[in-house]
């Protein structure tokens, strides 16, 4: 089994480690050969230096993943290799993309007779060890070819894997997956503060995350990592309190807006990270400002 | 080791089986007797017909837990115990109260020499199996004496509960958990109502809730139940969209109103639960009444 990996950073670097552990022929590429040789050395990874020499190393027909940052490296990469991969091929796109794109270029490519797959990944840093959760959409002939690695990467032969449906529905279901995510975050962060905040009970959010863990409702893997970061820090104090969001959970909340179907909590938990980021800074000058002006309140100055 | 437990309902009754496997007497009270005979009958319990038949067959020190609804059944109880327990006695209440409650009881018991430990309690039906993930507040004297039935309730000696803090700071945990709980719930909610409103990728939400328990970002036992139940019906036809709300809920939304501390995500699933059991009826008809007269949109008409 032979398979090419375009992106070798946090993600791809680790799911071309688990291949190559399982016995498979992984021919790398990254755009900095730093990750490459470091793979070649010490797992075996077959190191290519460009797109046309991961295309050259592979026998027909091709399996190609990409492991890359979506948006523009994911679609110039896509577009250097239409014209590179051959009737048979087919391209797998790993990344987090959004899911309407992931369609569009489905389409393309199935129209030069390439076969594509969406494969929304999720495992992070953990999968390497624990397996990755992966959310595959394409045509059946498609995935077919692709399987035999899919169930290497999974976390198990027959689990934490599953072809979704057509074109696009892996990447979506990854992220309504993600969607979650940040309503799950947003409900323990909250959770926690209100802990934190309950000062005359002085309570040990390290050691209630712990026992949360055994036998409670709410116990979960993010509760998990929670109670591992918690043990070692519970002040957080070295923790600027800003908090980055990525593609999928502003396409979530598109998604709600388009079917018109309601998901408050998932948008409250991205408008959140908007106002952690300072996005809320200038309407919360206007509420500050409108207060002084009706009532006279102080208006707390910069300066 | 001898208990006393009153309240044989779900949570008492099987905890009580619990500690009967355990080896550990219970001398079991219910308001109806049908489940203190079951119990005698087939696990062992030492039935009793009134709260003073339980004093009168327990040793001093007393251990006596209470398992009954929050509010009146509880407060009720407790006053009546107050005159039949002796100095050293411990009282336990396990059910889901306000943590106030839990700290003014404990002030008044522990006037009269009595301990009073508030034990928050998760693990529903899945508990005797599991064990109760246990949140313990109270003097330590008091919490020390029932630390032993403790360890035989909960999932291991050592693991899933904690003595938390002071009086109240075991309720006070308990229903932060379940305002946590509300936000992981619509979370998940949210996100499936987006998977099956997507009608043209036809998705297998129970197949993907499946898939989800293994390597993904939002496993959790919440997401094992789902995929449980899903596994059966994902269609959800015979299921009525009405959510009710238990006390915990709210308070958690009073506890973040009188911090000052935002809780977005759970007071809106908690706002979401009274939507879906027509509370936000009313408030819909003025915005379509609203509409109406500034727009003139069409008003549906309920006759």
């Amino acid at each position: 089994m032979k398979i090419g990996m375009v992106g070798l950073g946090k993600m791809g670097g680790n799911m071309a480690r688990r291949l190559l552990k399982a016995g498979v022929q992984v021919v790398g590429y990254n755009r900095d050969a730093n990750a490459t040789e470091q793979l070649a050395n010490d797992a075996g990874l077959i190191p290519a230096n460009t797109l046309a020499e991961v295309i050259a190393k592979l026998e027909t027909p091709r399996v190609v993943w990409l492991m890359l940052p979506s948006g523009g490296p994911t679609e110039d990469t896509i577009n250097e290799l239409k014209g590179m991969l051959s009737k048979g091929d087919v391209l797998v796109e790993g990344g987090n993309s959004y899911y309407k794109d992931s369609q569009r270029r489905g389409l393309a490519m199935n129209a030069l007779g390439i076969g594509y797959v969406d494969a929304g990944t999720s495992g992070g840093i953990w999968g390497l060890k624990n397996g990755y959760a992966l959310m595959v959409g394409g045509e059946k002939s498609a995935v077919d070819k692709v399987i035999p690695f899919i169930k290497i990467l999974a976390p198990g032969e027959a689990t934490g894997w599953l072809h979704c449906g057509p074109s696009g529905s892996g990447h979506f279901t990854k992220m309504v997956h993600n969607g979650i995510e940040y309503g799950m975050m947003q409900a323990y962060a909250e959770g926690f503060a209100l802990m934190k905040g309950k000062k005359d009970f002085g309570l040990d959010i390290a050691a209630i995350s712990e026992m949360w863990r055994h036998g409670s409702v709410v116990r979960s893997w993010l509760l998990d990592l929670t109670a591992t970061f918690l043990a070692k820090d519970q002040e957080l104090e070295s923790i600027i309190p800003f908090v980055t969001d990525s593609g999928e959970g502003r396409w979530t909340v598109l998604e709600s807006v388009e079917q018109g179907v309601p998901t408050p909590a998932m948008t409250l938990a991205l408008m959140a990270r908007f106002a952690s980021q300072g996005e809320g800074d200038f309407g919360n000058k206007m509420l500050a400002m409108m207060r002084k002006g009706f009532g006279g309140h102080d208006v707390k100055s910069g300066d």
